[in-house]
């Protein structure tokens, strides 16, 4: 059987990156997403186990020496982590997983998992960005400059990346990341069991 | 401007890949086909400038003397052959251009255009790719079994290109073929002009 897809949605934040993936898995019943790990504090509305693991520093910590994390990063003084086991588990049953990770943790799990899909969520423009990223309205302003400085840099990034979709409109942005995945399932690489099918004849 | 995409459609004769072309160009009136030139008669229905460009042997091998050909190869004992100029004017300015060719066509071309997106046509089974080589009926009892032959050892080929499409159903292969051209123009790699928009803030 072939392996599930590991699917990386990322880019800096404001871009969407949140948007796209939960209309993606709205349309896309089958793809099951990984629910990060974090110590920062839930924001409005966010639910314990659906939007994050809550967990504290202590707990965190000591994930990171045992070794339960595919990636993890310090953000902002806060800590954000993929809980490996169960990311690997539905990929070897063949299930596709979706991850939505800031730029630092993308690139951690490309080293570990050079085999996922990596897309990258670019904004419209830069201006539309910072428009996003204020009206967001849960940040202090001076966590809002920090992350003005950090997005710019961010974009950078995109070089490491397989794909980047812009995200000026949020269906055609879904669109393009189904096209991904449906081409990233018929690339010959990845269908090592279909083409043995023809040989047996 | 970034350069049109090269789709080049490929895979063993009764697969179905002129199918999947047809349709293909039916739903995206902006992609352009490269018509082959070719020495062999046309078949009934088949007409000069449309299907092929049909010209004798000593034009053929004129054009070959002057390089004009960006791959030509002699299939069945007549030559194949996709004119160069074309194709390239096309990419250049930004249009993207289907090649339906056989395999060893398609290998040469990658070999000299290797940012190509290579699709191979995979027939749903062997014994329904046999059925549709009779069924064609255009061939002596001979050229059905070279190209039952033929067949068998060129699904090997599939390891050369990109991507593997299963033509089960024509609708289905399209979509995914549709996918693949809208995946790979989402590729990080073809979009050097729109990441610098970003560096320009």
């Amino acid at each position: 059987m072939e392996k599930g897809l590991l699917i990386v949605v990322s880019g800096p934040s404001g871009a969407g990156k949140g948007t796209i993936c939960k209309e993606l898995l709205n349309r896309n019943k089958e793809i099951t997403l990984s629910v990060s790990a974090t110590t920062r504090k839930p924001r409005v509305g966010e639910k314990d186990g659906v939007n994050y693991h809550f967990i504290d520093e202590k707990t965190f910590e000591k994930m990171i020496e045992n070794d339960e994390f595919l990636e993890y990063a310090k953000v902002y003084s806060n800590y954000y982590g993929t809980p490996k086991k169960f990311v690997l588990e539905k990929l070897n049953k063949g299930e596709d997983v979706l991850l939505e990770i800031d730029i630092q943790g993308a690139l951690n799990v490309k080293k570990i998992y050079p085999d996922g899909v990596f897309i990258f969520i670019l904004p419209p423009s830069m201006e539309e960005l910072k428009k996003r990223i204020e009206k967001r309205g849960t940040e202090t302003e001076e966590s809002l400059q920090e992350r003005f400085g950090s997005a710019y840099k961010e974009v950078e990034y995109v070089k490491q990346y397989d794909y980047a979709v812009v995200n000026d409109e949020v269906d055609s942005a879904v669109n393009k990341v189904e096209s991904i995945i449906i081409a990233e399932k018929a690339r010959v690489d990845r269908q090592k069991d279909i083409i043995n099918k023809y040989k047996e004849v």
